[in-house]
């Protein structure tokens, strides 16, 4: 394939007006496609399917020190499900609590705690300090940006590389004291699907932050969704930052919304000894209790975390056959120099790169085709791409039928928008 | 009976001897009782027991309207759960919002966002007032007392009069524009077992409050919580206060944790469409949405809100035996003149007065007979009860026998620190 920027003005009038045939061609079928939603699909959840008829009655609701779960008590989960979330996330058990079904919410809650009372380690509780800046990872997930942005924090943008955000320009920021703190995906992130390398993630354990109440926010979202076999390598930062003796920095989150259903899954948190007292006795304000009975029911639907591997390695299938569909159907465009994409081994969503200055372009283009895609920007803070060049695709939801023809209507769109650019 | 007060310091003497042995005939029995805490015993939890084997696979984890709610999806509860809940509370379907399991939870939270972001009608975040109060029943309900007293408010303290607080003292404090709100327990009150009155729930939706942004945290914890027949009528605060132009004073909540399982249940809240926006677009902040298969375990459970009715009966029969051994027991201190009690017809608790000047030697004296009662103190802010005399007995989670046990040593502890006060 010859690069689009080499060729002459003629030949890509050519090749656009090919393309444009092919698009009126996808146009005429009238198609109502959605690649926005990085949500499981019915067949994805059906692997699940066994834990909407787990029964707890009758012995069923007693936790294993004969606690009778359907009652009141317990505001940091049951010591069963935090031994099995600490198998499954290779995190000490001591460290965990188990909350509802939203890791969301336990972020949130624990940012809005933040400002209401400051940390282990605040002067102050941050909403009395004022110019709070926070740091995003860019291209980077929408609802982190939007918690601390509704919390009033200026959003700080620090680049994704393959091996994690660009740390140079991390530690840069941190010698702010008003930057407090750091939103992460370390493993398969949300959208690029790259992992931290184990200098990365030393390098956040160790940075020095001049903010002595700096949090760096671990949503290890996909922590267990490799697509095939034992999948990336995240370095353990609990390790990392306690040697350092930053323990107190790392506050860790994940939940099974995409092991099991995001309508009715269990959520995590994790964090040092010092920021769980001060968590509960928050946490033991707001509630009595999270939802036990939903504890047990994962707890007796998985009985042990070598189950639950054996159950993502079904779903990380499943989920394979639709990137590698994506993967194949962006290879029409390698060579061109148009377009930049990242081929993740796993998590949720590719990220596509097209030619700066054309993602909305191609956003337009395909609604005019019946495609949605993830509206262009949310990957960045206040909803702007400032290269205007980062689409992420979510793969999961479509049938592989519907992904491949809205793949292939992509290409088509993006090579459209990259020669009208070169054209003008 | 006599009263005490009239009995010649001889007689006192003779009385005190004879309830001081029967007291040590108690203390030798090594008991281990427990009249503190406000929840189920298990045999009321088994009248639930059902819903710890509803299936809601297949077919069952679709709504009426078809939306998969295993998924993402749906933050403000599913249209069937609204409407089952505005009808077994009487309120419209349109003000609710289905949460998690915790309805203490959605208090608190809406508070904080109050903190953090002001209420329709603030003027600023309510953070950045100062000198902030907060209106108090006592007896009251110490988890709201401390939740309000953890996010920085000045507690002042209302007394409960037989038909709910006393609204003079309440209006007087509302022309105060830094009382910002008052907890209400308006239907079988936490501890006293009243019901507030039409006359206090009219002048509770119409006072004229200084505060723009003044906010009743109306707490239907008991709504359904009858002990026999239908109960207590409570006027509808909704349409006082929308009469009145103070629709968005109101904030409503309830929950199923003393319908099915603390462990596990289904709260609400409810609220004017102008809080009710407000209120999304932060909640849509916080988390995608709220457990959905935990709604649909509910609702086919009940199948309808007359089911949940009836249901309500049976537990309120349980409960009412519990009651009633108290309300026996409390009876040998009738006419003594050294201690009020409620009679409720509904909730979980009975009040107990004793002689003011007492309540924490009442207490020091069963924990030596070995039964545990509510910390003294508990039901006022700050945990400090002003005239030491407030007793919260709480019938439901011992069986039967001990209950009647602990209620016969409690009259013996009550009779005995009124002796030895008046002997003093």
């Amino acid at each position: 394939m010859e690069r689009y920027a080499e060729k002459s003005t003629e030949e890509l009038r050519l090749i656009y007006g090919s393309l444009l045939s092919e698009f009126e061609k996808y146009k005429s079928l009238g198609l109502s496609l959605d690649l926005s939603r990085g949500k499981p699909n019915s067949s994805q959840l059906d692997i699940s399917e066994g834990l909407l008829s787990v029964d707890v009655s009758g012995k069923g609701a007693y936790s294993a020190a004969g606690l009778d779960c359907r009652n009141y008590g317990v505001v940091d989960g049951l010591p069963e499900a935090k031994r099995f979330f600490g198998e499954v996330y290779g995190i000490p058990e001591e460290k965990i609590i188990v909350g509802g079904n939203s890791s969301l919410q336990l972020m949130y809650d624990t940012l809005a705690r933040a400002m209401l009372f400051g940390v282990p380690g605040s002067v102050r509780p941050w909403c009395r300090e004022s110019g709070l800046k926070w740091i995003c990872v860019v291209p980077g997930y929408d609802r982190h940006f939007r918690v601390t942005e509704s919390l009033g924090f200026e959003l700080v943008s620090v680049n994704m590389t393959p091996d994690g955000p660009d740390m140079d320009a991390v530690e840069e920021l941190v010698r702010d004291p008003s930057v407090k703190g750091i939103w992460c995906v370390p493993k398969y992130s949300n959208p690029t699907g790259n992992t931290y390398s184990d200098e990365v993630v030393r390098r956040l354990a160790s940075m020095r932050c001049a903010a002595p109440d700096f949090r760096i926010m671990w949503d290890n979202a996909y922590a267990v969704h490799s697509l095939e076999g034992e999948g990336d390598r995240l370095l353990d930062i609990f390790a990392e930052a306690e040697r350092c003796g930053n323990g107190d920095r790392v506050l860790y989150f994940a939940s099974t919304s995409k092991v099991t259903f995001p309508g009715g899954g269990v959520a995590i948190m994790a964090m040092s000894e010092e920021n769980r007292r001060w968590a509960l006795k928050h946490i033991g304000t707001q509630t009595i209790g999270f939802d036990k009975l939903n504890q047990l029911r994962h707890l007796k639907f998985f009985g042990t975390a070598e189950n639950l591997m054996a159950h993502m390695s079904r779903l990380g299938s499943a989920i394979k056959a639709k990137f590698d569909i994506v993967a194949e159907c962006l290879s029409v465009l390698s060579g061109l120099g148009i377009a930049e994409w990242t081929n993740p081994r796993g998590g949720y969503f590719v990220s596509l790169d097209v030619m700066p200055g054309t993602a909305r372009r191609v956003f337009a283009l395909m609604r005019e085709a019946g495609v949605t895609l993830t509206a262009v920007g949310a990957t960045y803070p206040y909803g702007i791409d400032p290269e205007d060049k980062n689409l992420r695709l979510a793969p999961t939801y479509p049938t592989n039928e519907e992904l491949r023809t809205a793949t292939e209507i992509l290409t088509v769109a993006v090579r459209m928008a990259a020669i009208e650019k070169l054209l003008a």
